[in-house]
């Protein structure tokens, strides 16, 4: 069994991930406008299965004539939306290569400003992740009520999936997630004609358009506690520009493109789903969805109906996916600069940073957990980190045209509208859902910056110590002492100390012995036995039973002796060929092995004895 | 920071089990019969707490008119009961050294009896475990209803807590847990007096005593059934039996008596109790337990109640620690016999089986939190495995008697019957409460036996393999090739080829190149440094990014042309100051070493490089 170095193992990893790629396939991968949808926007349009409710929502509890303050706030996440692909076109177009926020914030403002987005962008990844596995779990379960009591099982199964198909490569990706992407954009337009059709937009049987209804006790809070919920909406627009490296030639082009359509998209279907909301005089419920009740109100709960659940899961996971792809793509980037561990730059044999999206799924798996898989309770959270990221981008941007006198006027006041809007939507999200949730991204976000002045100044430290002062200092040759700790005369002792001599003129062989009895015996077996004479035998004494620390013990006074750098302790190694058998042999080798390495400064070497696997 | 080896661990190791025992202090551990009581008879006495209800339970769901019968029932189950007293005795006097079925059954019976008598009895000790920490929050939820919300993190805090306090020393134990023993012995005793003082004893106020009530539908099933739940009043009375080695000399004086104590409290408690409940009409509930009830219907909810749920919880942990020194016991006897791994034999610090009762501690947790913590749901596995060992006891000390031809025909015939009635007992239990949850013990329990040939046949391999063929085996000499893998120059590089150099005439470093250019850079970046010249240079080329592999392909080569078990690999091991920092070097070197050492049968020593730990 030897020689195989995968087995069944590595079939199911090629059953999984397929096969390996080249590093000279890595060009294939590339995507244009219409690969792009599915794989960089669905994070902004898939926003429209929850945007709408989430302003409903929180309307609701001051009373359904509040309702119509969606309107206005709808309307103000519109022109918010003008304004943010007006700056991300900017944004493609002054930086090529992506990384968005961080990038930006890295060349204009400093590491301060570039960490803070950055660690924004993480957060708000993985919350995208986890609030999109939950949203298309709500989706389905509107329509498949008898699914409620799995809600947290689906949804954690959902982003394992997901992570798998991330393993394999972002272009099979790309083709599994297009139809999804594509149908919700259909399905949902189609449903904004029909409502215009009908003549309901706005029309809300109940209220008139205008004078807006004073709602008794319908505080300011509440409404801007509404657009805050509702700004999730556009979370994602920003995904376009960190992967403007994922785009065919002439990659700036392409992504300007996608901005614009995206754009028109993104903007037709939300407003047009909450004023038709408005006009059909939905109000949300528990166990169904904004989006299904207004498909149930505009075409019965026929085949429309629960095509639109399952389409709607499925934009959902390709908009959880875009995650999977910018998670690993800014975190290398981060790591790269020095800021996050180096395991985010290794690409594997799918060409995919797989730390990343491992990391990525775990952390949104745990969240899905923790949250009960319930999207009200995840949306606190979210858009906070997604708007930090859009005003600090916004305000680079300006300070890049500032300082190299570049930019036209109005693309430059519309920025700083902006960014002005978008750090307002900070604001009043941190201010209006602290105590729901936001207090833990509050946490959250300064203790990933703090980390990341940490990890960088340990690497900078290493690097310093390992380059060599001056190119004279060469390998050299000392004398080593060999120690063998032994427990009693076999073949592995007659194996561990065969190398021991092999290495070193000078070898230990050292038992550690409970009572004098146990002196006794092994001093007599030793002479008996008689092995080489240039091995000394040294016997401990331990009262406590302890094996670990008599020896260590007499590691450090051995080290007194020879100096420091000049021990290696050979420790004898079963292998066996079933893994339940090691748990039959007492784990004293690993327990030596860790405290002599990392607390003594010793070499250790491990002596494989195999057993026969019986 | 290096040479200290413990620090804040150890400080707080001290704290949770006291100082170390030296070995010379075993004998101070030692109990007679009042310490006895505390420490081996709460499992057997604590069963007074579910017994009674385990058989309302389920008479109660053929209709209260079917509780009548608890009182046949209770009374098969008090027969049993003296037959066993009567069995126990004579295994303490033929097996003082203590082990039970398994010593009986391995001494008469040959090895699969012993083994599943084993088998039985280490399960047995984990489901009292569980079972008594449920039944013990049961009781004090009966008082105090509002912590029903916390059952399942109650128990399985109360196993840790207990975990804890056994891995501290078995006296220590015994002495904490002679007051809720003697406590609830008292307080039970005093509830029977008073329910026959009240004259309310087998006298139910709906129905006569004689004739029997025909219920309709009432199948003989559900008697049975009934009666097999009501059985688990009497798991524990063999744990005397296995701890005679921890009385105090005369030990099986001592022990027998306590037999004689044990069955006398134990059968006036249950009866009583059984005979009460009747008396009272009582019907079991949800929300309480019948013991509590009984409380209830004799002092009212006064001060004897609530003192009551507390005591009750008390004996249960007091039970549970019964198996906390069973479990061990028995474990480290099987070990002994080459049965189970050999880690259940070392004793620690404070002269206990700590990997025992670790395991025990865990498997009880994990059933606690399976079964919810539920006393009705855990029923059904238990008792099947005591009533296995209770058989194949007996069956083995007729055999041996036989054999002997010693014992006095009394003896035997009671025995004989006992043999037939537990027998009897486990075939009624797996044929009525199968589907509840039977099968689970039915699966696992042979499962463990042939678990426990494959561990003996491993070790009698491995010892056949370690043993010298002859004498004159000694260690020897034999040239090794030392192989540094080396990503850069480097001081680590430096420190590497140091070590090799000292330990071997025949050093290669290796390094692993993605591309020509790569590859072109090492060998002049080498040329220039120009280490040492009999160090060789081999570049391997990686067409997959992966280091592991070329790198393991390359030491196969070598082991061929060198031959097996004279290579050497040296592997840098980063030392840094803080747990965290770990995360932030690349693992590759730790994927080798695994690599290496158990499928290459190569020596991997991994020589410290220390990082300032900044």
């Amino acid at each position: 069994m030897a020689p195989r170095p995968g087995g069944v193992a590595l079939s199911l990893r090629r059953l999984l991930l397929g096969r390996p790629l080249r590093s000279d396939e890595s060009g294939a991968q590339r995507i244009g406008v219409i690969g792009a949808l599915p794989l960089l926007c669905p994070d902004a349009l898939s926003s429209v299965a929850y945007g709408t409710q989430a302003i409903l929502v929180v309307l609701a509890s001051a009373g359904t004539l509040a309702l119509w303050y969606s309107l206005p706030i709808s309307a103000v996440i519109g022109l918010l939306l003008v304004v943010l692909v007006i700056s991300y076109r900017q944004v493609i177009l002054a930086y090529p290569g992506g990384g968005g926020a961080y990038v930006v914030g890295k060349e204009t403002l400093g590491p301060v400003p570039s960490l803070v987005a950055g660690a924004s962008l993480l957060i708000d990844y993985t919350l995208n992740i986890a609030v999109s596995a939950a949203a298309g779990v709500a989706a389905v379960i509107a329509a498949l009520p008898m699914l409620l009591a799995w809600r947290v099982e689906l949804c954690v199964g959902l982003v394992l999936l997901m992570t798998a198909v991330n393993l394999r490569g972002t272009r099979e990706s790309s083709l599994a997630f297009g139809p999804p992407t594509y149908l919700f954009i259909v399905m949902v337009l189609v449903m904004v004609a029909a409502a215009m059709f009908e003549g309901k937009m706005f029309l809300h049987p109940a209220h008139p358009i205008l004078p807006a209804p004073v709602v008794p006790g319908l505080a300011l809070f509440v409404v801007l506690r509404a657009f805050s919920s509702g700004s999730t909406a556009l979370t994602g627009v920003e995904a376009i520009s960190n992967g403007v490296p994922l785009f065919k030639p002439d990659s700036v082009v392409r992504a300007r493109a996608t901005m614009v359509t995206l754009g028109l998209l993104l903007g037709v279907m939300f407003l047009g789903t909450s004023f038709a909301a408005f006009g059909y005089g939905i109000v949300p419920a528990a166990q169904s969805t904004v989006l299904q009740q207004l498909a149930a109100a505009i075409f019965g709960r026929g085949i429309f109906f629960y095509l639109l659940a399952f389409v709607t899961m499925g934009i959902l996971l390709v908009s959880a996916n875009t995650s999977f792809a910018g998670f690993p793509q800014l975190a290398s980037l981060m790591a790269r600069d020095g800021w996050m561990p180096r395991l985010f730059l290794t690409k594997g044999d799918r060409l995919v940073y797989q730390n990343g999206i491992l990391v990525i799924g775990a952390a949104a798996s745990l969240l899905l957990v923790i949250f009960q898989g319930s999207v009200i309770r995840l949306i606190p959270l979210f858009a906070i980190g997604v708007y930090i990221g859009f005003t600090i981008t916004q305000v680079g941007l300006i300070k890049k045209h500032l300082t190299e006198r570049s930019g036209q006027w109005p693309t430059m006041v519309a920025m700083a509208g902006g960014a002005l809007l978008t750090a307002t939507v900070v604001v009043v999200a941190l201010a209006t859902k602290f105590l729901e949730g936001a207090w833990i991204v509050a946490l959250v976000l300064p203790a990933m910056v703090v980390t990341f002045f940490h990890i960088r100044r340990h690497y900078l430290a290493m690097n310093q110590e390992l380059r060599l002062p001056d190119a004279d200092l060469r390998p050299k040759r000392q004398p080593m002492v060999a120690v063998v700790p032994f427990s009693g005369i076999s073949r592995t002792s007659q194996s561990s100390l065969s190398y021991a001599l092999s290495i070193s003129e000078n070898v230990v062989a050292v038992n550690v012995a409970f009572s004098d009895e146990q002196e006794a015996q092994v001093k007599e077996a030793w002479a008996a036995w008689a092995p080489d004479p240039s091995i000394r035998l040294v016997v401990l004494r331990s009262p406590y039973r302890s094996v670990t620390a008599p020896v260590m013990a007499y590691i450090d006074r051995l080290q007194g002796e020879v100096g420091q750098g000049q021990v290696i302790v050979l420790i004898p190694e079963f292998v066996v060929g079933r893994w339940w058998q090691y748990l039959l042999h007492n784990q004293v080798g690993l327990v030596l092995q860790a405290n002599l390495v990392f607390r003594k400064d010793v070499v250790v070497a491990m002596v494989p004895f195999r057993l026969s696997g019986r």
